[in-house]
């Protein structure tokens, strides 16, 4: 059997990159998965789960040994991860390519040009559009990605033959591959993920500041508790998120604030037909968005 | 068996009318149920399903044989019948009791006070704050209100007796009754219902007016759905509600968006402390509410 790549290094092997290499080693995309990080037991763990074959504490082994490696950190840890490994690219012979699943595409860009002064051409930023409520290695999955969206972002000094390989390795896990600038994915998820979980935190935080939130929890029901599910996420992890996109996700706030703005007029100005027509189009996207949804988990469980 | 009531009367067979019909019954309740409204197919259903015993389309009849008449329409179409009720009242012999559900007191209450100049004592408004996603008397269920709250909002002029039968009628359908002034139930309503459908309105629209709303929607996934779900609701009858509770839910944007404000504010200024401490004070309340619905549901499945 013909691997793509001989050995795949997993940096951070939680949730995103335990599914990766379960998903990987079912399509036989590779022959060796290694984990890296500096977390023992959940290394440790891995290899006890069949996730990983065996892992390093140690760098400068991983990157040796590696053909691909892929970051599966949080954003910042992402860019403190390239910091270290970037440099360490120019020592060692062979196509090694990097890549990742960071939340944020930008600041990994500008992190990695802040490094070595270039985007480098072995380096295939990209991020896959899944999760789960669960985290930790303990909950991987090999169909996590399967009918998921996965954006790489491929730059102009890019090698094409990285860019392919990146894109072949997502391929093989099920996922449906699209290609978008930096700065699109930065927008386009500012808009479908960081902005809501903002919103959801916003709403529950001023909730909870006001003078009668105990009766206000106590009357919510099950339409609130999916509209706050979101603010219920790790907000170490958000923090991060928003310092990183900050510039895509101030205009996603922007836009929400000016739509917010009008409806209130409307109500303010008991304009029927203006919110009769707003929350008609709503509620169409939002069908249409639905049913979407639909078609794309009945490809998910045939 | 003693029936608190021998004849009670539902304006309006839906999910909430029929459920509250079907409650009464297995609690015994009331002798007989009685369904009013314009549409006949559906009041026809109601007795097939035997959930009312009989139905009328004439209001009249409807007024002169019940003993509680519980108005189980939308917002603006409960003060609609109020207005044609209320004056009918007076020419009636005994003390009928009228009740309602709908979502907003303060524009009722504005209805009967303008229709017969002051606030009937044999009118009792109140609030089951529960629902479905299905709508329909085929939908409805005997116990759709365990355990759910039920907002009563006496006034000073009200007759005891009234306010105690309503209470007991909430009380045999297994809900949990709390009493509240007119403008703490609409503002609390306004915060945890009103608004957050406000905001996912907005959300959507403000994605779809987007020049990358195709992409935007087809890279959303899980968090986005349960988020903008409630932006599928009825927008004829989330125009009415913004309409009849315009007060409540101008304040209730005012204090999300000064909350958003200083979000935004973090996020521009890089206020790494100040973003960590507004989101864990948003996930700690949200996990106490996720806790507290959970004890909920476990008292309504035992």
């Amino acid at each position: 059997m013909a691997y793509a790549a001989d050995n795949l290094v997993i940096v951070g092997l939680g949730l995103i990159g335990g599914s990766l290499a379960r998903a990987l080693r079912a399509s036989g995309f590779s022959r060796r998965f290694i984990g890296y990080g500096h977390r023992e037991p959940s290394l440790r763990r891995g290899v006890e789960l069949g996730v990983i074959d065996e892992f390093t504490l140690d760098l400068d082994e991983a990157i040796a040994r590696a053909d691909i490696l892929v970051i599966c950190t949080p954003t910042l840890t992402a860019a403190r991860m390239l910091e270290q490994i970037l440099p360490r690219l120019s020592g060692r012979a062979g196509g090694l390519v990097v890549t990742d699943v960071a939340s944020v595409k930008g600041s990994l860009r500008d992190a990695a040009v802040a490094v070595v002064g270039t985007m480098p051409s072995q380096l295939v930023l990209a991020h896959p559009i899944a999760g789960s409520e669960h985290s930790g290695v303990e909950a991987s999955s090999s169909d996590l990605f399967v009918a998921h969206r996965v954006i790489l972002t491929p730059v102009t000094g890019n090698d094409p033959a990285a860019v392919n390989l990146v894109r072949a390795m997502w391929h093989s896990t099920g996922a449906e591959v699209v290609d978008m600038t930096v700065e699109q994915h930065d927008s386009v998820l500012a808009a479908t993920s960081h902005l809501p979980h903002m919103l959801a935190y916003t709403l529950v935080d001023a909730l909870s500041s006001s003078a009668s939130s105990d009766e206000i929890f106590r009357c919510a029901a099950g339409g609130f508790r999916d509209f706050t599910r979101i603010a219920s996420s790790d907000p170490v992890m958000w923090r991060d998120i928003a310092l990183a996109n900050k510039t895509a996700l101030l205009e996603a706030i922007d836009l929400f604030s000016a739509h917010l703005a009008r409806l209130r007029g409307a109500v303010r100005d008991e304009d029927a037909d203006e919110l009769l027509n707003t929350f008609e189009r709503a509620k169409r996207a939002r069908d249409e968005f639905a049913a979407l949804l639909a078609r794309r988990r009945q490809r998910k469980t045939p």
